[in-house]
């Protein structure tokens, strides 16, 4: 089960980051685009070839380092279906390397669509009666906006496969206030988001502590973060929004247990665009450097 | 602009309807699945090549009597990126026989990620020095559980564009209450969507009543509808929910201004698939008489 693989990950590598594979290609190096570029002219394909030799490098010298990478749909949509078969590549390529994989998706319909989605990312399409991983992640990232039967396929699939979901509970965003801090009876949006997941970790039946219904609480929030915990003593926190959004590395220790468990901390551009490798033949060393001491410096706040 | 668009041609062909294609494999005819099956194997490549060929069947017949089609990503996803390719394959098929395209794929994240899939299905990716059109949808059904920051680059795409959005206001799900009816000084979450969105409906530099903010709100809930109908008095309604889900075609005058204009109704497994045409070799021939038949209905209820 998700939920068991990644706390087991967690414990070998001691390492609670997941690194976030948004690729842009503007600061993919020079070499690798030309590569691209040379078999397949300036198109989508060629932007999708770079991308598919970057995330491998990256995969390659972060693997030691991290349990887990998160690539974000959006950046691979960018180039249309060769962008999205590029997301495929880096998630079978993430396996081959030993790590867990989070689609970060975002998705959420109504009932039969969102069971769609759970086919897609999660488990298994019908086709010609025999049954097909499509994207085969280990878990996705959820929005509950259309309530708690748009999350029940998604459950459902997590049980069937044993894979996870990260449900958006309170995002990295300042906009994020909009819906989730509104408050009725006293409770935040967030705080009965929290309720709800929080019942369904509760009729899971495992022994293990963390289930796998995790949830998205962002790292520029603590002090709610600090109440969400209490919420959610059996989700597993994703906690986007350090560096470039603000979050602080020193407000951490709120979103883990006493026994430093329970939360991934993502960082993306931070580790695989850092300025300093930018146009640098060693760029690999300066990503895995990266990698290392975002490892440190958590498990320093943490443990 | 979109919003332009959409009115001329429901004018035109003096018809409301919007046909959702979410292919269901099973239910595509055997003959078109064989052909696929041996050019591919039971591959998801052989599945993708169907759908593609089915899709521009529903297309060809339905184009005289629909403004606009609204493909469902989650239903091509299960198929992993040949599943998206046949997605392209349909909105450029769509566009060559004059329909207008709506991407129901209920994106939203933080606003560099919103951007990138703004990018994606409404605007165009730099690669390369070059500006390309991925998905080139006309318009994009949106998320707002992130708040009005998230929205930004969607909107910013769609003046730029020409394009529109149909941002989730109320779902036609049972469980759409259980964020969208929270009740929070006299106002739901629905009503505070709204009030948003009318806002930058308001700052729309346009002479056209409509502009390309749209927002979805479902056919089972016309009550609601009618408060919302004139608290976005300048939103172009996308109206699901008719049919399997239960929404009544008799209630659906309130959606609409007295014109008859600003709503469009989806219907998808009810012109697409309907039991009637299942193993029928004329089933093209009732395709195309289930959108006659919608259109006519509507029109009774609404003009």
């Amino acid at each position: 089960m998700f939920s068991k693989k990644l706390t087991t990950a967690i414990l070998q590598k001691n390492s609670r980051v997941c690194v976030g594979l948004d690729p842009r290609l503007e600061l993919i190096p020079e070499k690798i685009k030309q590569q691209a570029i040379k078999k397949h002219g300036k198109t989508f394909q060629a932007a999708a070839e770079a991308i598919r030799v970057f995330n491998r490098q990256v995969i390659d010298v972060v693997a030691p380092h991290v349990p887990i990478i998160k690539p974000q749909l959006a950046f691979y949509e960018q180039y249309g279906s060769a962008g999205v078969a590029t997301f495929e590549d880096t998630v079978a390529y993430a396996h081959d390397n030993g790590l867990l994989v989070i689609a970060d998706a975002k998705r959420g319909d109504i009932g039969s669509t969102s069971q769609a989605y759970a086919n897609a990312f999660l488990g298994k399409t019908n086709i010609f009666e025999e049954e097909k991983a499509a994207f085969n992640a280990d878990a996705l990232t959820i929005n509950p906006f259309l309530g708690e039967d748009s999350l029940l396929p998604f459950i459902d699939t997590c049980q069937k496969y044993g894979k996870g979901i990260f449900v958006l509970v309170k995002t990295s965003n300042i906009g994020g206030k909009d819906i989730q801090d509104l408050e009725v009876d006293g409770k935040t949006v967030s705080e009965k988001l929290a309720g709800m997941l929080n019942k369904h970790a509760g009729n899971y039946s495992s022994d293990e502590k963390y289930t796998n219904i995790g949830a998205v609480v962002g790292a520029t929030f603590p002090e709610q973060a600090k109440g969400l915990r209490e919420l959610m003593p059996r989700s597993i926190f994703l906690v986007p929004g350090i560096g470039a959004q603000g979050g602080d590395l020193n407000s951490l220790a709120v979103f883990f247990d006493p026994e430093g468990l329970g939360a991934i901390i993502n960082s993306s551009r931070g580790i695989v665009f850092p300025k300093e490798a930018q146009g640098q033949d060693n760029y690999l060393e300066i990503i895995e450097g990266k990698a290392k001491e975002l490892k440190e410096q958590i498990n320093e706040v943490v443990l």
